[in-house]
């Protein structure tokens, strides 16, 4: 792994620091920009959230209109946002906006043309954690978070890596992508239309067989445009009740799909992560 | 003065509702689009705080950034957020993006080609506080803040109108503009190159003459790039000395000029202007 990262900014930030840092990831073959911030006097105590974002995102959208940083720095949480997918010319592309940069889906791609770029679930969860643990004196401790299909993402992560995170929580994540458009149509592309293939990356199915049982909060909004077709919340709470998984799903009345509703619960959700890196 | 408005959105925030609107200004002679945020069971009890941006900026940057509605929601305070400078084809611009567009410096035009419409003092003072108080049944107690060239505009708002503003503040405000780089390229271009026309939008002019004495909370970063050739808070405070003027200058170590800045102390700002509205 290459190790160097170069320090883009350096903002101070409800008396941290938000930074952006560029690097070249091996993982995913191009070079990747994130954003981590840094509470007061963070240190090898501090544990790291990481965040994921939605389709048309970057590793700046979180960090400038969720407003988390009040509480992480309340809370000696550092919070690490990585971007959507690779980047760059060489990176292949679509015209789409729910498909290529932009809209890696955090899995590690099968089929052509994408198998050699798009690999975000390893980037996310071995590659830049290990870079993180390099370049900041930070805990090894670790949650994660997502928006859309960065909630999605969140949920993957987690329920493939057990040992790996303390906690999970999502804001209107895509619970069940191997049977809603959008999912339907990044499934067919990264893995091929074998959907035996797609198994291994949809949260409803990964949760049938979850060997762990990790702190799960999920807020959802009942004003959200998406919520019928796209996001299917009751699908996971059935495959949770199933599997006897605890899962927390709080509707929201009156919220939409926006960081405005992410912002109204951001605090909840930091402090929940706060609560199980503690223990 | 034309009274219709046209809501453009409205999105749960924080159980209160941010929205945007849009109408025909007949101070500025074209269309205006503005937010709001009105914080939950909103009323006649509701005061309002009237936010100006800096440069470059529209009416949208302080919602998305700030993270104001948080605390906004808990003191019951709304927030309108106006447009930096009249807008469209038919108003006149510059290339530049210190002038013009973006940048009406939150005065009464006399000059060629600007004299027409860019009207922003009367537009944030009278119209659009008239055009609020038909569409929202809110209190008609105000306050005024801003960041930069908003923070000059809410300076120099409660120093010309007194009996307006319960209290002023800003965020690395122009101090004296008819003595920085910026202000001296607005002012040359909106009043014409005679400085005597000059004193009636320069806060440090302003303030030697005020008849009002308005609770004022100014916050500054010490690393802010603007500083000393742009913002001289320093003309500020030696002009509120010699007047008796009770001004709070808080010089903030490590922060810039950014929205990181403002999200850091924005709710400071908030309950000290619920403070002042509510007596």
């Amino acid at each position: 792994m290459n190790t160097q990262a170069n320090l883009l900014s350096d903002q101070r930030c409800f008396d941290g620091n938000q930074q952006r840092w560029r690097h070249a990831s091996s993982t995913l073959g191009c070079e990747m920009t994130f954003s981590i911030y840094l509470p007061p006097d963070a240190g090898p105590h501090t544990p790291v959230l990481y965040w994921l974002s939605g389709l048309t995102c970057n590793d700046e959208n979180f960090v400038q209109k969720a407003g988390a940083q009040r509480m992480a720095a309340r809370l000696g949480l550092a919070i690490v946002c990585p971007d959507t997918s690779p980047r760059g010319d060489q990176v292949p592309d679509d015209g789409a906006w729910d498909l290529g940069q932009g809209a890696g889906f955090y899995l590690n791609a099968s089929a052509a043309p994408w198998q050699s770029h798009y690999r975000m679930h390893d980037y996310v969860v071995h590659e830049l954690p290990a870079l993180v643990s390099t370049h900041f004196s930070l805990s090894a401790k670790k949650s994660v978070s997502g928006h859309s299909m960065g909630g999605h993402g969140a949920l993957v992560c987690a329920l493939r890596n057990p040992g790996h995170y303390h906690s999970v929580s999502a804001f209107a994540p895509i619970c069940h992508p191997m049977d809603c458009p959008w999912g339907i149509k990044a499934f067919s592309a990264y893995l091929g239309t074998e959907k035996d293939g797609w198994l291994a990356w949809d949260a409803c199915e990964l949760m049938a067989q979850a060997s762990e049982r990790l702190p799960l909060l999920i807020d959802q909004g009942e004003a959200d445009a998406f919520l019928a077709q796209q996001l299917q919340p009751t699908a996971l709470l059935a495959a949770a009740g199933k599997a006897g998984y605890p899962l927390t799903l709080r509707m929201q009345s009156g919220y939409d799909h926006s960081y405005f509703f992410i912002a109204s619960f951001i605090d909840d959700h930091l402090a929940f992560h706060a609560q199980a890196l503690q223990t």
